[in-house]
């Protein structure tokens, strides 16, 4: 029997365009407020805190957006990333359903956030900016940023939540090596930091507060500017490249997804593995024709977010205006939000440890588009352990979200005798975290 | 300008068998010696130790061996690997050589090993053993031995070099999730160890003095083989994968190597690279057609082994009879060697800690097909910082040897204006070794 494990785009077929779904959306999301006046924000008001381009796709209503060519080229170190048939994971569940993944491990930073921090420190560059501040909460968007940094000329100052830091030496060490500086957060560098930590000594931060830092920091220092790894519109945007890729692959594969599942954060890796097949559902809703030779039947494909049981803010959020960090610092953001000042657990899943779904992702759920399902770290575990025997590829934990629901659902599908066409994004790969499945080994998550 | 990055190779172009280069040699090397009787070594006798088919291929002078239907899929997880212009590092040297890198990192074990892995724990599992034994320096090999032999439902038990054992703790904790069995060696589970350990009770540990356990447990344990991760000759024959898919892809891309580089411990990434493109020099030496449209000038490349100026066994061992382990259980190989009980300062390129180049690799050596060159500690770590800035991949200490000497070549034809075209193998990431890094930017090392 030959079986197509891989299914493997040739480096031409690599997009040359990110998707916007901006552009097909029936209800357009509320616009972003500025958090002093409550007025509709401007563009030009963010181009304080973001580059000017980053701010322009931001707004954008294009369908298309051209991905620069050196964007491209820096691109093609790893893209496009393999598809493929879980066929290990298939057999280890006896299913009916066939499983497909798309590996954003191959990334030389082990995930998906390349994607996105490539154009990032690109149009920061272009525009002649020097200096570069951030937030990191597992560390896979400090990595991505400090190679991406380097690659540019960009100095990098990451504030990495303290819990991390000091849970994830590894994380450190990768960023350093880069040559990212890191600071736990909340630090003694910026006035947030110091009265976080005059408050709480021990405070182990959140994803929240070190927004706070790296934001108060850009507005602080000459010739610098904030990036952010996910939430944000020109984030979800550059990530389509993921589902953009994985469409033209499951062409070649002759399949279509019944089901495209993934890990929710802030929503970039959901964002980007589904927006391009949601496309196709718009599309049709829209009365217009349906691109790529994507099957009358996409109107029923499901689009399925993997949320943490201690942090569902999709499943039992709220949605209103929220601030993204926890000094109330950002534009107000309309969104599905367990609110700014809320704590999760410190599960071991730290890239999913923030309060709110952002504009989009938001809008979309309220809208019925998107449906969100919570996992608990021991489901999460259990699948990643299984996923590492059966396909080889240890996953993050983040990730592991993500495959306990396609396992749900492939063990659901198993029950009905259905052969339907799962399809998940395997965001990273966890062998920075390795601690966290001898700790789960060891009976102590 | 468009720069192609990647030459990837579609799924069905990898190589549906493995080049042995014993039917190519000028000079056939000396046989193996049985350690008792000192007579040359019989196929049967080594069948207690190594699964049938791989002692067959281990004498086997056949050109070509097929690689079996179940082994191929399952290579097809992450091969064929890519092959990479290295262009950032080429910007970085400015240097005027054309620069290509194997990336055998994406294995998603991390490194090349997992070529042999998993036709050994195939070959062991259709001849109906259930028991493993093996033993690992820096944790490569024994992590894609966890894998494989999960995969095949075989019981594992590795012996870790004590030093990496105590400085490598994520290496274990991926062979656990994996689930492979892991002792630091020597250990109390076998009688080598246990006098080891009365001698010497916070001895370190050598990969010989592994060998010797993994040996003896093989031995005393129904139904149980062992497997070696380098060295001989049917572990050099799979790792041809490397090499043969290079081939294909340099020629997609219009070159040819004028010299072909990488790190050397026992061998085994070292053969995968070379042996292929060194076939068409022996070929026209031979006086037969260069097959695969080489071109004559093939004739002059050169094969250039990096070992660790701490064991440099080729460049400054003698060729002569020696053991592979410590004990002196296994068979007497005819090799450059530094002696079986060399003990080689605790460098972090674990990998490269063994005392000998092997039958083949030490024959070809001898006759002047094979250049080595040291290069110390430092040298390499600052190489792979380099690299990892260049390129985005932080690689495995081991493989910071092959980038030094490679940035030392591409160095001098630089000076002497040359375009001459240097591949290298990149054999594994560095993303377990962090610390490595981290002791190297303090100035620890």
């Amino acid at each position: 029997m030959k079986t197509t494990k891989k299914i493997t785009l040739p480096e031409s077929e690599i997009p040359k365009q990110w998707y916007n779904i901006l552009a097909d959306m029936p209800n357009a999301p509320k616009p972003l407020l500025n958090p002093q006046t409550r007025e509709p924000l401007k563009p030009e008001e963010m181009e304080d805190l973001f580059a000017k381009e980053l701010v322009a796709q931001e707004f954008s209503k294009e369908r298309f957006i051209e991905i620069p060519q050196e964007v491209q080229t820096l691109l093609k170190i790893y893209r496009p990333s393999p598809l493929v048939r879980a066929s290990g994971l298939e057999k280890a569940l006896d299913t009916t359903a066939k499983i497909y993944f798309k590996n954003e491990s191959v990334s030389p930073v082990g995930s998906h956030k390349l994607n996105s921090a490539i154009p990032q420190a690109y149009y920061n560059a272009k525009q002649g900016i020097k200096h570069i501040t951030t937030e990191t909460g597992a560390g896979q968007w400090g990595t991505a940023m400090s190679i991406a940094c380097t690659h540019f000329g960009l100095d990098l100052n990451v504030f990495m939540v303290r819990n991390s830091y000091n849970l994830k030496p590894y994380r450190k060490m990768m960023m350093r090596t880069y040559g990212g500086n890191v600071h736990a957060s909340p630090s003694m560098l910026t006035e947030f930091g110091r009265n976080a930590l005059a408050k709480d000594p021990d405070c182990q931060g959140s994803l929240g507060m070190a927004i706070s830092e790296a934001v108060e920091m850009a507005f602080k220092t000459p010739n610098c500017r904030y990036t952010l790894g996910s939430v944000l519109n020109h984030v979800l945007l550059h990530q389509t490249i993921i589902g953009l890729e994985a469409e033209k692959q499951l062409e070649m594969a002759g399949d279509y997804p019944d089901k495209v599942i993934a890990c929710f954060g802030g929503g970039s890796n959901f964002a980007g593995i589904t927006f391009p097949f949601l496309r196709h559902k718009l599309e049709a809703l829209n009365g217009r024709a349906v691109s790529c030779g994507a099957p009358s039947s996409a109107v029923n494909t499901r689009f399925m977010a993997a949320e943490p049981a201690s942090c569902p803010k999709l499943t039992k959020g709220v949605m209103e205006y929220d601030f993204g960090d926890t000094a109330g610092m950002t534009p107000l953001i309309p969104m599905y939000t367990l609110g700014h000042d809320f704590q999760p657990d410190q599960i071991h899943a730290a890239g999913l440890r923030y309060h709110g779904g952002g504009q989009i992702v938001s809008q979309l759920k309220q809208d019925g588009f998107i449906e969100s399902y919570p996992v608990d770290q021991h489901e999460a575990l259990s699948a990643g352990i299984l996923f590492s025997k059966a396909e080889g590829i240890i996953p993050a934990p983040e990730s592991t979200h993500a495959i306990a629901l396609a396992i749900r659902e492939a063990l659901k599908a198993k029950e009905e005798g259905k052969e339907e066409v799962i399809l998940f994004n395997l965001s990273g790969h966890g062998l920075i975290e390795l601690q966290t499945y001898d700790m789960f080994l060891d009976g102590l998550l």
